[in-house]
């Protein structure tokens, strides 16, 4: 989430009517935030709303809103600049297309140029879509959704509520789950066919234990040098084309 | 170069003395700013100094130096937060590990986050170094170091002031100078053999027309989706992990 917005960013919403009219025609938002303190009964509406719609409610002082923009009735909301879709409409493009799924699954991605640059080269490589969990990551964000350099209108990002749970949908679609790790097969001795996800980790803290776990396979990079991991969206980029290549023209 | 710096940022010079004595034993500085109007007798000396290094002197306006640091003196360095290398030394490197020289040439990258992941995909891929342009090109910034993870320790990052004078050095030492564009033949059609340089381009204008011409070939990544071009540090990855598998281990 970008901090230091003007109030006058279309992507910031005030005030309890338009946010409620925005919950209501099902626009995307990334993030409400509600001060701190009792809520008024239509608070609690919007609130409850939201949290229907696993849209992450932050609790946050009075202090914090009055920076963001002055008349905020006690609750703001950031919208999602880009409309998301859904892992469903992914496989139901990949199945039109006649091609096996190709899906990239981002475990803790914070960084939302990575977040654009993963979109952007999904897009190039021929993916179908782009999967983000709802917490503990960047969304379609306005800076992500530039990063992706206008490749959002190409590729379909979904966001959803439990990465683990979609994993073993996706497995029970046959679609084999590649878990981007340091300490997996080398990426070049895969034979990547059929049914493809790659799950790629936030730099640093990697995929978590529990995600890999769920993953049917790990599979990493060569590193030649002395450090340790890739920026995520180049190892991801790597991965990506690898999988690509294999598919042929 | 980032923006915003805080007085305090130990990456910030301030007042001659300091200015002279930096640039006397031979700190790398990213760029000089200067006072317009009629310059007192040291003050030229330093920015003749500083021209003699090749340092980048920018003329601005009283006001933009007040932003920047209070006590400016007229003067305002920016020091590079890492140190530079040469292009011999990336040579000797090769030498020295037995292998073919394999280096990265960046044109008109302005983005820190960009050079710093070539920079650590450089090091991962076990390329020998990493070479920008003086001008309008982002260099070893305080963001650009942040961003390559600690791959600047290992990772040669040199400066120079003609980037096509560079490329016709690197051709007369037998290294094939790829230029990675648009309309080059499929970089997997490629045998990257011998001395290998990659040079790329800043997004959306790629690589500059005559920096192209210099060049011994084009060479190109596929795009099966909409969007005509990958961002500049995913494709560089992409170009370097392709000549890492052809060297083999």
């Amino acid at each position: 989430m970008d901090n230091q917005r003007q109030p006058s960013d279309p992507y910031i919403l005030t005030g309890r009517n338009p946010i409620r009219e925005a919950l209501k025609n099902g626009r995307d938002l990334e993030k409400l935030m509600v001060q701190r303190g009792e809520l008024s009964g239509s608070a609690r509406e919007i609130v409850s709303m939201a949290k229907e719609k696993k849209i992450m409610v932050q609790v946050v002082d009075k202090s914090r809103l009055d920076e963001i923009a002055p008349q905020h009735q006690g609750l703001i909301a950031f919208a999602s600049a880009y409309q998301y879709s859904t892992v469903e409409s992914m496989l139901s493009l990949a199945a039109e297309r006649n091609e096996p799924p190709f899906l990239i699954l981002l475990d803790g991605i914070t960084d939302p140029h990575n977040l654009g640059a993963v979109i952007r080269t999904a897009e190039c490589a021929g993916a179908h879509g782009v999967i983000v969990p709802l917490h503990r990551s960047v969304g379609l964000t306005p800076a992500a959704v530039k990063a992706s350099a206008g490749a959002v209108e190409y590729m379909k990002v979904a966001r959803v509520s439990n990465l683990n749970q979609c994993i073993e949908e996706l497995k029970k679609r046959n679609i084999w789950v590649y878990a981007v790790t340091m300490n997996g097969v080398d990426y070049r001795k895969v034979r990547f066919q059929g049914g493809t996800a790659l799950v790629v980790g936030a730099e640093g803290e990697g995929i978590s234990l529990l995600t890999e776990k769920k993953c049917d396979e790990r599979i990493s990079l060569p590193l030649k040098g002395k450090i340790d991991s890739l920026n995520a969206s180049v190892a991801a980029g790597i991965m990506m084309y690898a999988v690509m290549n294999q598919r042929g023209e």
